[in-house]
């Protein structure tokens, strides 16, 4: 008896170190840094030699390929720092000699010079494989030229981002600041995603902006977008306009044909993808709605119940009215991937349903379910492929052991690292999500615990590691919507965004508190309600 | 072996089912009720008999003793109801048959009679046990006139809000519905709080009034102001500015005389008194800043270190200083209650400082230093006595033995209901928090561990269960700033609001669920963003 009850009360402590949310520290109160970039860049040489930009003179000099998607960033990043309000503070002191500390006061910073080396249609379509690197240089003598380059105008793009959050003010003075640098900086991973789930609850297209303003501030380059699942379908469909009608939650909770392209033009100029995902065969109860005949209809002692369950696998016309909708989504969605769910598939009203056994005798698979699963992706992947569309889909499509095109990609969100071995010893590419599910909550700092997670943390050999694409913060639907989902994100999908930009251990979580402690008030500054990072502490507005 | 591993494995489950934040489960979609008042009316008589609300001809009709206060409230709430966006909604059908199904509508609601029996000059202070009673009649038949009634202006505001509630609409209808309903309500408990912690993290003016605004929509009547701590003093004091000057953050994140006296202003038209607390001798280390001589220099190895610990009992000086202090804290908040703090007190840096060695000493009470904690707060006492204010202490005071006024109050925090017998049980009156720290976080809904506390929930007699004066909500800011405040706060804060308004045991959890569905998109209609109260769902705005 004394044994068992040592071992209760040590479960029990376990129980009561584990349960975080119930324990207040946020620790003690963290320093911000000045002018440091988030996600940490690859390479840079910092000096303390410094520069003051002048707001009256400052501007983007493009020296080279122009087009479009850059003069739309030229104008954004103008706009952040020029209207940055630190510069507009009532109790300036004496401008011109604040923080000049002659020693190491290069000179005013004017211009950046932008060196775009490869052309630039404008039309240009972020994609897996895109090239995001760029060299960013603030000379140590003024009698060189600041200057930003890049291949490709993605590159241009995360260079800005770099430039602006190296600018930094000191409390009492109005001047901004900017040190001499060398900056060599490219992401670790293709894929940085931020799940964003449209169906549990709406999101107004004005906070799905402010979504991909903040993805861009963290150089995220995927919006995984959710859009729709059991509880609502929000996406009104030109060839299926019934699924909307009928399955959204109201008229007024809908993404239009316009508000969709209005999203992934938004996206594009900011060098992120929209990689929309239509979950089959289960969470699709709001399909149903509209296209009942999609549904497989629940029998209780042989009896026909008014419940539905996952697609029908016995029907064709719910592959050819697949094959119908997939091509429309691929007019909208010009993305070359697809997200095709695949993930927790019940049973329940496959089983006791006359028509999906006696289909299910025909395929000589009577009695397995996870055959008939197989199935039912094997030929919804069929699709996607004859549409040249590369597969995603979440990890149980892989563990059932459906037969996938080379190319699918699998997403792992359940499974510990073990599974990202598992599918790159096969050849298959994968991306990584199980550690961070921003739903899961806990009280405050809890960016520490996604920023602890790497999706290389096994032992792959090189071939294994080039597999892993990247990975995904999750920003599940069920406890927030419009009101509450940025406080939520940010700045806690910061932490998955530097994972998955920066190199392996580039910073210790004691160095990424100091850091993030900066980058969320930069977040506040742009109109990002991030919440606070750390404990206790304050931003200057 | 095998025993052991069972109860490691039970032990283990528990652990699973406990922490909740790792489980997503919000539960089957929540219906929203109709008009529903929360929280809810302590007796309703309803029937489905029901008006509808002329937008163009509605007014409240002031039938009798007439003040600012009212004036302000009518301007209020003709706003909210008037501005309701959901009339506004474009996709209106025909308004004159939308909803009317006429066997049960009694006609069209053009005015409200406003009936106030006692004086009001306008210059009413809310207070502990003002009497917040009204009666609210929206008769069965047109003959007779819908009338709120109350004895005191506080009944007339809380009424109002009960009326704005009771008022509905369908999806597809731009009407405004009232049902004929009964309505006698009064408040099961005096004091109903809310705690903002402004030390931790700054909150913006605008988001303090937002905070009241959302106080008012559920009957909270008391904003606990917990304005300063350890880590920022953001009070600025007319007699002593030091202390903001050097406590603050910075000199834009503090409260001027002005800004207080607008908080206070702006809850008093809303019948809601502010209470702040001064928290002595502990987490005062901000106080330090600017007047370093209150504090207690820490002591190690007999060595002075340029530590500070809690404020230093020996010095005679401490105690003018609070009385001068407090003077001025007297005449800028009128509540007769102030907060005095006592918690979490630190001896460490008591221990090993040779003045306060010497000084315990000459008390003979060398070495107890909870004996030098309750010196130190006996004296604190004296002074708000002399003032003739009522001390509300932590309830570390209490279990410290301390002396206290008989008419001092405790807020019980940490301990759980049985403390409240104890206090009450020696015939002092108690405060109730230990379960409603909102800071506590877990992942959805969590509105129902707060709607399952009840501060009576121990067995005390009569005389007992009066002297449990109510409990508040805590919103401890190190976690949350202006950005995700009210996010946080709402409607979890809701669920507190109800326990202390309604009967004992007024709804059930799913009963609660289906009204704090409507009512959280109620306070997001009004501006406050509310997050989702329960699962996947969604508000029309």
């Amino acid at each position: 008896m004394v044994t068992i009850q040592v071992h209760l009360l040590l479960a029990y402590l376990a129980l009561l170190t584990t349960c975080r949310s119930w324990i207040i520290d946020p620790g003690p109160q963290v320093t911000a840094t000045k002018g440091e970039v988030w996600p940490y860049p690859q390479r840079e040489e910092k000096n303390d030699s410094y520069y003051i930009l002048s707001p009256s003179y400052f501007h983007f000099n493009i020296i080279s390929e122009y087009c479009s998607i850059l003069q739309e960033a030229k104008l954004r990043y103008t706009n952040i720092i020029l209207k940055d309000k630190r510069t507009a503070r009532k109790y300036a002191t004496d401008v011109n000699k604040a923080g000049i500390k002659t020693d190491k006061f290069v000179g005013y910073l004017n211009a950046l010079d932008v060196s775009l080396t490869e052309p630039c249609t404008g039309t240009e379509l972020p994609e897996l494989y895109m090239d995001e690197n760029y060299t960013l240089t603030i000379p140590l003598s003024n009698q060189k030229k600041p200057v930003l380059e890049a291949r490709s105008i993605w590159g241009i793009l995360r260079g800005l981002e770099t430039f602006a959050q190296s600018i930094y003010t000191y409390d009492n003075d109005p001047n901004l600041y900017l040190n001499a640098t060398k900056i060599e900086d490219f992401p670790r991973f293709p894929h940085r995603g931020l799940l964003l789930d449209t169906s549990r609850h709406y999101l107004a297209i004005e906070i799905i902006y402010k979504q991909l303003d903040a993805m861009s501030y963290n150089k995220l380059n995927v919006l995984h977008w959710h859009i729709v699942d059991d509880q609502s379908f929000p996406y009104q469909s030109a060839a299926f306009p019934e699924l909307s009608q009928k399955g959204a939650y109201n008229q007024h909770q809908i993404y239009t044909q316009v508000d969709v392209r209005s999203i992934i033009e938004y996206a594009r100029l900011r060098g992120i993808r929209v990689m929309v995902e239509f979950d089959t065969p289960g969470h699709t109860r709001s399909w149903g709605a509209g296209i009942p005949e999609l549904l497989s209809s629940c029998y209780k002692n042989n009896h026909i119940t008014k419940q539905f369950g996952p697609m029908d696998p016995s029907r064709d016309f719910v592959f050819s009215f697949l094959n119908d909708f997939l091509s429309e989504v691929k007019t909208v969605f010009p993305d070359k991937h697809l997200h095709l769910g695949g993930d927790e598939v019940p049973f329940d009203c496959w089983e006791g349903n006359p028509d999906i056994e006696a289909f299910m005798a025909r395929l000589n698979i009577t009695g397995d379910y996870r055959a008939l699963q197989r199935y039912f992706m094997q030929r919804v992947m069929n699709i996607t492929s004859s549409k040249n569309l590369v597969s995603i889909v979440w990890e149980e499509v892989y563990n059932a052991g459906t037969v996938m095109p080379d190319d699918a990609i699998v997403q792992i969100w359940y499974s510990q690292y073990y599974m990202l071995d598992q599918v790159t010893l096969e050849g298959r590419r994968a991306l990584y999500s199980t550690c961070w599910y921003l739903d899961h909550l806990s009280t405050g700092g809890d960016w520490k615990k996604y920023y602890l997670c790497d999706p290389q943390n096994f032992n792959g050999n090189a071939n294994q590691l080039k597999l892993i694409l990247g990975g995904e913060a999750c920003m599940w639907g069920e406890v927030v919507d419009s009101q509450n989902v940025l406080q939520r994100t940010w700045p806690r999908a910061a932490a998955t965004a530097e994972k998955l930009w920066s190199a392996y251990e580039a910073d210790s979580l004691e160095g990424a508190a100091k850091r993030i402690e900066e980058h969320s008030c930069r977040l506040n500054r742009r109109g990002i309600p991030a919440q606070p990072a750390n404990g206790p502490g304050y931003c200057l507005s």
